[in-house]
């Protein structure tokens, strides 16, 4: 069977065991192959080879429903449904999306970037199924990292008692990105299996396993028992994240899971820059550096990786706390702490953080807790796509009480500011940065130091202001000078605390009849441009002329970060025209 | 002892243990006295009554730390730590909070309104006490539906792996406001004890129980036990919700929560007023009514009362699914059953939607899913305070692409907007619905009709409009009619979809340059009014004048909803007044 000629799983039923086998080990090479050259992530893909062979083989899909849980494991189940010649595509603007995509097939089913959705989703799915009295199975396949995360122990609560025909599918390999954490690992990776399979009896869950994940006539026989049985079943299978790959099953940390393109032998990335660091490497060196002279505590929702701490750990295995993909848990830890005392420091992916809104919102900001937060992947996050996009968090975050809210322009204020949220004890403060490299200060002067709701005139001028924050500040200065060019004199404000605003800023361009424009790549509809808004209406401002460029009211799918710039209108050519609009409405004012 | 004179748990120390039996009975009298007057959550804190004697008896607040888990069962603790004279002001303003507020006593540690934050907040204690080198115990008491919520087991399996020395007390009356839900309550009130120890072992904990709750000895030698393990102790207390109350013990669904003042030999409610219903009971008879027509699910998640589900539930037990406390698994239950075609109604107190928002993010508007939200106790929620003020849900919500929002003013309105929600089948829509009684219809004529984004005019005018939503039209209406007799024509405008706005009505109010004055029960950063000035910057309605009337950027505490209304402006006389600065703004414009 040539990879490329597969259509539809169908095929699979004609297939014998060692025909099975030989497969799977072709898969593994045509994904070893093409994700050097995309990226991707391999490990977790690699690890599921067999797996998603043999549940194609027994169930019928999309009759019987794969619901996979965060879908970048499924890589081999888009193979197996057609689309393996989108691979040069992968994760592109147009291409192939890196998660479940229900516009790309009918065999995918739910989409996931988030982890622990898919036991509640398949439930969902079950009861429909048999309140309409359709056949079929619904099988959820699950991590072992993605099972401690709160809600998908809720669902599993829920599913024993429900009696309902749901297969759980708990993809073992013993990581959440980083090794798995917590007290469950224990559980599932003991030897005494009549102890695991009496407690799930006794929470209503048929158990089945522990299955080899890398051994398809095992998964074959499991998957045929799982569909006789006429209650929730739960599949214990062992896998290896990397299986397969020498360079991952060495170097499973930094080399398991992936996402950049590689050398297909040794495993070393092919296109790493590294003549500029990133923002998170950033926070973490100065996290490293404070931690010199002051005592802090790092909390981490499996983000040891993605947040650049494996220094930080190794250098203070006591100072670092990773709560395995846990994010309610980690916010009110961090408050528990805060209000013990204790200074926190709690880097957490923007869209991760929404997971521990509540935590925020009723743990942290009502008890005016002095927990710091380093908001990761803040604004696009490119290539995984719309559940990945940190582009709510200001809009969530600025309405609640006590919290301030920052966002660094380059490498140095990044460096300010995460020793500003440390030294700060007033109550909750973040600062948000985005994925991809530092920017170099583009200020005259050297920062001196922060304030509170200061915000700094990078570039006078007197048509119109741009207030903005974070890297676009780089094309607001280039469109100014642009402009300047052109006779227009455009000022420049960097608005690094985007709550609270800079309110005697604000109100010397207001009286002075200054236009303004803000910039965001950050939802428009309640976002840091709307609080302008908000103050000028309150405080007599009526007449002011505020024009705001940022993310429309649709979600945002996969692309460079630049394209879906451009996409929403973030680029010097729109900053230029909305600057050269506000100086002609003002002259019609 | 007399309860009056109780200044601090420190006498506990000297009585034994059939004093100590006497008391529990004398602080059961005084709060079945007390609360008869005032309201309040008897049934939880008669379970609770020998439980925290012990606990106070053996621990020594503060320096043990005694954290519970949503604060509503510590009225026992109140009186312990010299709280007793503060009962007849219990859940009034400036009175005594009806749960932990670290405000009132050096006894109360951590603040809780929601349920299963207590052992994330219990280890983070831990933990810095560790750190610091500091001693004492840490106590988390948390009951059976508590920790079923996601949260809770994040945190056990964190505890299990840490071995940090936290002590946890499980109150299981097998209730979480409704009875319990969820497979382990099997496993909970599975007699095997040998193997829920084991079970306990194994994630790293030693589990101690079950222990009688109302056997005041058994308890001592239990947390005598406790402070001599070293590693986390799990101690399982079994209780009865109302114990010792016999109008409780014989109807606990409907007299084992509480609130309202009730006559305290046959726990009848005293105050009720059957003359109007609320909102959730309009919410639930449409639902009721619907149902004889169309099948449709209803998820609740653990408020078959509140919601007012009793009768829907008797009626159409397959159609209405309890989960329990677990809002994540509830938000993306419905997700997953709108995904395989089926139709859902969730109703959500909107602060407990909060824990649902990365399921509503990421499950619900990123996938368009058509679930039906209805959002109770929408606006403030007088006696409960800050933790259940429902004052943040639409800025949360209208950043979110795909999100309808509506809001009803009246009965007639709420009864349409709960079918049009069912009916309309594009994609998530929610009504958002306060506490409190239904109000009739205000306008002329009767509603015909509702249309996506289409507002009312309800009143016609010229020299400004009020647009507001829900409840408060009324006042919006009252002041229209006040001001009109003083010569002054203002518009009030029913703007029942908080989102999308009625953008012909929005156009034709800039175009006549009338001055608009938005009013919500609601933060204002991000909130509706917001929106309105978005627009109006949006579309070159720069010298329009807005003024927004709504919630500061501050918690609001405990009152009656018209004390927190006039707290945050929202009286008619506030409404005059900033309508006339419009029309003076508009003459000097």
């Amino acid at each position: 069977m040539e990879i490329s000629s597969i259509e539809s799983p169908a095929f699979l039923k004609e297939l014998d065991v060692e025909q099975l086998e030989n497969l799977a080990s072709e898969i593994r090479s045509f994904l070893i192959g093409q994700l050097s050259k995309t990226g991707g992530h391999l490990g977790s893909n690699l690890g599921v080879c067999e797996l998603t062979i043999a549940l194609h083989k027994i169930y019928n899909s999309p009759e019987d429903q794969l619901i996979w849980d965060i879908g970048h494991q499924t890589y081999v189940h888009k193979i197996l449904t057609g689309r393996s010649s989108m691979f040069p595509f992968l994760r592109k603007k147009s291409g192939m999306s890196g998660f479940i995509h229900r516009g790309e097939s009918v065999h995918d089913i739910w989409e996931a970037g988030h982890s622990s959705t898919s036991l509640s989703a398949a439930l969902g799915h079950a009861i429909v199924r048999d309140n309409t009295g359709r056949s079929g199975h619904v099988i959820a396949i699950i991590g072992d990292g993605a099972l401690t995360g709160g809600m998908a122990m809720e669902a599993l609560n829920h599913l024993g008692d429900s009696g309902r025909k749901v297969t759980v599918v708990l993809n073992d390999n013993g990581m959440s990105i980083s090794p798995n954490i917590g007290a469950l690992k224990n559980f599932f990776a003991d030897d005494d299996l009549h102890f695991r399979k009496t407690f799930f009896e006794k929470i209503g869950i048929h158990y089945l396993g522990p299955v080899n994940g890398h051994c398809i006539s095992e998964l074959i026989d499991c998957f045929q028992e799982a569909k006789l049985t006429d209650s929730p079943v739960f599949i214990h299978v062992r896998t290896e994240k990397g299986k397969g790959w020498l360079p991952a099953e060495n170097d499973l940390l930094s080399k398991g899971h992936g996402v950049a393109p590689y050398d297909p032998y040794t495993g070393e990335p092919t296109t790493t820059d590294i003549t500029l660091k990133d923002y998170s490497q950033t926070v973490a060196d100065a996290l490293l550096d404070i931690a010199e002279t002051n005592f802090f505590t790092v909390i981490t929702p499996a983000m040891i990786v993605g947040s650049r701490l494996v220094e930080f750990g190794d250098r203070y295995p006591d100072r670092l706390i990773d709560t395995g993909i846990a994010e309610q848990h980690a916010v009110t830890l961090a408050a528990g702490m805060a209000n013990a005392g204790g200074k926190v420091f709690l880097p957490i992916y923007s869209t991760f953080l929404q997971r521990g809104y509540d935590q925020v919102v009723h743990d942290v900001c009502r008890q005016n807790l002095n927990v710091a937060f380093g908001i990761d992947r803040a604004g696009f996050s490119g290539a995984d796509g719309d559940s990945h996009h940190g582009v709510f968090d200001i809009a969530f975050l600025r309405s609640l009480p006590n919290m301030i809210l920052m966002m660094p322009s380059c490498e140095v204020e990044c460096n300010m500011m995460t020793r500003f949220a440390l030294e700060y004890s007033e109550g909750p403060i973040a600062l948000r940065y985005p994925r991809g490299k530092v920017d170099d200060w583009l200020g005259v002067e050297p920062i001196k130091k922060l304030e509170i709701g200061k915000w700094q005139v990078l570039k006078n001028g007197t048509d119109a202001a741009i207030i903005t924050f974070g890297p676009i500040l780089r094309k607001a200065m280039n469109t100014a000078e642009s402009l300047a060019e052109c006779g227009l004199s455009i000022m420049v404000i960097n608005a690094r605390f985007i709550k609270p605003l800079d309110e005697a800023l604000l109100e010397s361009l207001f009286k002075q009849q200054i236009p303004i424009l803000t910039l965001e790549e950050s939802v428009l509809a309640g976002g840091f441009g709307s609080s302008v808004l908000e103050y000028a209406a309150d405080h007599g401002y009526s007449g002011s002329i505020i024009r705001r460029l940022g993310l429309d009211d649709i979600f945002y799918g996969i692309g460079s970060d630049e394209e879906l710039r451009t996409a929403a209108g973030l680029t010097e050519n729109v900053i230029a025209e909305q600057c050269t609009r506000l100086v002609l409405e003002r002259e019609h004012a």
